[in-house]
């Protein structure tokens, strides 16, 4: 099942510009596995450009946040939006880096919690309480 | 605006099965603030118990995550919801746990990269890599 | 705070299109008040002809589902958009149409467990049993 | 496709805490057919006790709606959040409640039409009528 | 994988009002091709002639946006509510439309950089500035 | 309301890093007008850089789609997340570049089919045809 294309090492051999990023992939991350959400954004020379930029700067270079808590950050948003690709990749990396069966129990635990809580929320409309706001 | 009554201490002293349930959220939080979300829920006391006896196994409870990686996931999820309430509430209980600015500008970030590679996902409907698969 | 304009009376008793179907909400309805939503769509006469003519067949024409039940129904879809005027309005219609505070209370349960547990779901990427299946 | 393991029929034999839980699904709905949702919640055991907990208070005790009514709101939930497994195993469990062809005709009509109109007054943003306010 | 029946030729030619439906599609879009979208709906008599009148009206009548523009939109909206056959059938409609590689492309990049911004404002609940309010 | 502080312009002034993209908005755009995305944003330098870099070049620079198409996505995009600061600015973006009312109304006739559509399809989880399939 897909809407677009996967490119194969062939296809990616012959397009400098694809070529470039997917050599970027391979050195940064020390493996010659490349997944298929590269493979797919191919097609778009210049959004794969751009989200790998983003994937090393967020995701990848040092921050104050560790790598293993931006995962988990990921997987909350995935499987809020019940994206089925990325809870699959995200839920891989994230053991990758270590996570537990522990830390992935109370991840989905306040996945659930956090999801039932914004429906119920949003059900009833509860106004904002004036403590919260910024401005 | 809001689609439920917001119950005053008043009316909640006067309900045994609610009052406990404030009471306890008081006495867990240290503070005689006690926000919407719970005034609304009093509509609802078996959602009341129920949803605070989940925050507080599953939020408040000592695990493997801290405190402030929770808020953390809590708010990507809302975020991702567009859950008004919930994105102030949790923003705000994120900052009382001590996140940085600079956290908060990683939590954003990702925040924003994960929706977007997740809607890129889901535009190219890419099928998942068998290496993710864990059955 | 709003994205398009809001017709008033002597707007819609100047278009003879929009008005057709303003008069047949009150008519229906039995009642002057026209909410928000209409006037909005009013701007869309094309929409506003299509939306009333489903909501009549839908909503209003008599089925096998009843009223109330219709109305928990979009309350729960519109809880879970996070729609802050649809979560309004048709917690309105429901009481109107006699929902009790029990019947609320149960509604929201489910609401927020159905949140919950689908975005359980959603996280783990559980294969849907093949006794589920039709096709 | 997952991204967690099902756990066998052996494995939940050897883990006192699932086991329970299990056994306590099977004696409630009286049948030995365990669904994948479950194989898969327990490699989070405090999740599974709490979800079934959850799903028994809300679902399955007497209330003051009626089973059937809460597997529809329960599948408007389901696709609003487009997830696949809970729109077939919600589906399967309202049409083993009894759901009619007539009813899931209307049910689908209704979900369609709540999600057209909230999609309409989110792009328009219309303003909430004060008679809607319950604050 | 499928919660609802998806009928044949023979069932379709044996109910005459799903047979008008359908004999309506084949000879507007002038192919025999019928997705499983109508064979599904077919199930829903009353769904299938009112989503199909819809799509004549809104898809395929003239209007002010050419039909291309029109499946963009569609692509965008099937994307972000992580739809996987809509993202599929509205990909494959806007290709037959004659969206080229690099439309496709362009339509990607903003439908991630638009789900990326949405997340941010979402997150840091922004408030509208007065300069866009129309009410 | 909102959950992050909105800089000033005495604020931008006093750092070089905004105020380097801040000019470049008013710049590009041929305004002193800054909106209160841009003045969030701010709080988090490096996501302000890259998220008005994305902008520039996937709204602003010349592309084989046209500005106004590119807004009509954007506004697609941001009805579907429920998006109130989205809505209402791209709305805004939209008209000033141009859009009529009449394709505002085809637009919002598309949102609104699109999303009902996709609520249809995954509600009857319908499988994608071989004939969308890509790979």
């Amino acid at each position: 099942m897909a809407a677009a294309r996967l490119w194969t090492d062939d296809e990616v051999a012959k397009n400098p510009r694809v070529k470039a990023v997917i050599d970027d992939i391979r050195a940064t991350r020390k493996t010659d596995f490349v997944n298929n959400f590269w493979r797919a954004l191919a097609n778009q020379p210049a959004v794969l450009e751009r989200t790998w930029a983003g994937v090393k700067e967020i995701m990848i270079a040092p921050g104050v946040l560790d790598p293993l808590t931006k995962e988990l950050i990921y997987i909350a948003v995935s499987a809020t939006n019940a994206c089925t690709y990325c809870a699959h990749s995200h839920t891989a990396a994230a053991r990758a880096k270590g996570m537990t069966d522990e830390q992935h129990a109370e991840l989905i635990a306040i996945i659930g919690m956090a999801n039932e809580t914004n429906a119920l929320a949003s059900a009833l409309q509860i106004p904002v309480d004036k403590e919260f706001e910024v401005v």
